[in-house]
């Protein structure tokens, strides 16, 4: 049986007959996504799922980096606890490594996870700091701030992080006008998100501005995702206790 | 440097003291996932993120079952068609098949993604129908309802799937009392969500129901989650022109 428009791509592709945004700049093309042990599978996917319905209208290229090319896991970080002896774990392979990463990034992402904070990654801080100069786009989601500051790239700009781990994240980048309340934040080329999901919304926005708010409306209808629109639109930060400060926009 | 609470692992696991439900029914354990080409990775990862913060109290385990151990794509299904010639895929890894999966299950859960329309999953819709008699609960997101469907789980039961491919998967169940609008149904011991993000709601009730309200709302506050509580409230029903059908609750 021969189906021709048969699946969620289709559906996004479909309806932009004629709607694709008339944008004077080349919109970002080539995706980076870092990779390291104990990073946050949410963190990543969430921003995957909607670039992979954008892909099948925008020629998009996914590259996934890591120190090498052996699988990277969501597990509790090397010197975490894990008290009640859980095995839940889930591993996803790379494409390339820090060391030979594609030449021609746009967009560098940068997702969260326990490892952030106690792992060894020093590799993937490093090759954070080294690639910004090179990339047009830096986006972080939840704790992977802690890796853009820890790569010093967050120095004298507004940022956001996840409002549950904020105490454990804003000590890594004492010069960052570190904002709260904020679900996502941008300043210049870097575009922070809070916890989590927050960062589906950041992606939505992303996608909205460089592609246009008829594609982004079509895959969110598609995913069903109910977006929050307004960046500030934070209830978390009180939720977790952290106090106001700084502009979310 | 020592840490001993870094993680949003340990954020909501040091947020339990004694606030752990008191249910007399022993809460599910054991998940399986089931993978199959072209399978949507944020219906997979928006249940496991939230199991995954669960698995720092409760003793849970994780298993991802496909029809080898081969590595199992995000991507185009076989004949879908990839207009723009974009690369964008990811790939994650099985850790039991379809031959040999684990004996002791409490739960089977469905992705949805191209690949149930597009490819050939008749293993993935023979190994949830054999398993269905052997686990406690069976959940699916998305289009998963379709792989159910097809399995003859759902028929003469309420179920619902992604509103935006609602006429491509309801003729997949001609016996199902398809629900529209409708976020979530559950119907005995069948869960099924609508659309991709809607899984998330979906596995955030299950985890109130059978581990309690303090641990879903601390994982809640961790993820920043944005929740639906209500499984009747689905706003993308009339935006993908789906008309009302059965009662989601």
């Amino acid at each position: 049986m021969q189906l021709q428009y048969p699946s969620l791509m289709a559906a996004v592709a479909t309806s932009l007959n004629g709607s694709i945004g008339n944008f004077t700049q080349e919109p970002p093309k080539n995706f980076g996504f870092v990779l390291y042990d104990s990073f946050d599978v949410l963190d990543i996917s969430g921003s995957i799922e909607p670039l992979y319905l954008l892909s099948s209208s925008h020629q998009l290229n996914l590259s996934l980096i890591a120190e090498s090319m052996a699988p990277v896991y969501m597990r509790p970080a090397a010197n975490e606890t894990n008290p009640v002896h859980s095995h839940f774990q889930l591993s996803v392979n790379p494409t390339h490594t820090f060391e030979d990463p594609p030449q021609d990034l746009d967009v560098l992402f940068v997702p969260g996870g326990g490892g952030e904070r106690l792992g060894n990654i020093t590799a993937a801080v490093d090759f954070v700091r080294n690639t910004y100069p090179r990339v047009k786009y830096l986006i972080t989601v939840c704790t992977g701030a802690g890796v853009a500051a820890r790569a010093g790239l967050l120095d004298g700009k507004r940022a956001t992080t996840n409002k549950a781990s904020w105490d454990k994240i804003i000590p890594l980048g004492k010069g960052v006008q570190w904002t709260s309340p904020a679900r996502w934040v941008v300043d210049g080329n870097i575009w922070t998100s809070s916890g989590v999901t927050a960062g589906i919304d950041l992606m939505f926005a992303f996608i909205e501005k460089f592609y246009g708010k008829d594609i982004a409306h079509r895959i969110q209808a598609v995913t069903e995702h109910k977006r929050t629109f307004d960046p500030c639109d934070d209830p978390f930060a009180a939720i977790n206790n952290v106090p106001p400060s700084g502009h979310c926009k």
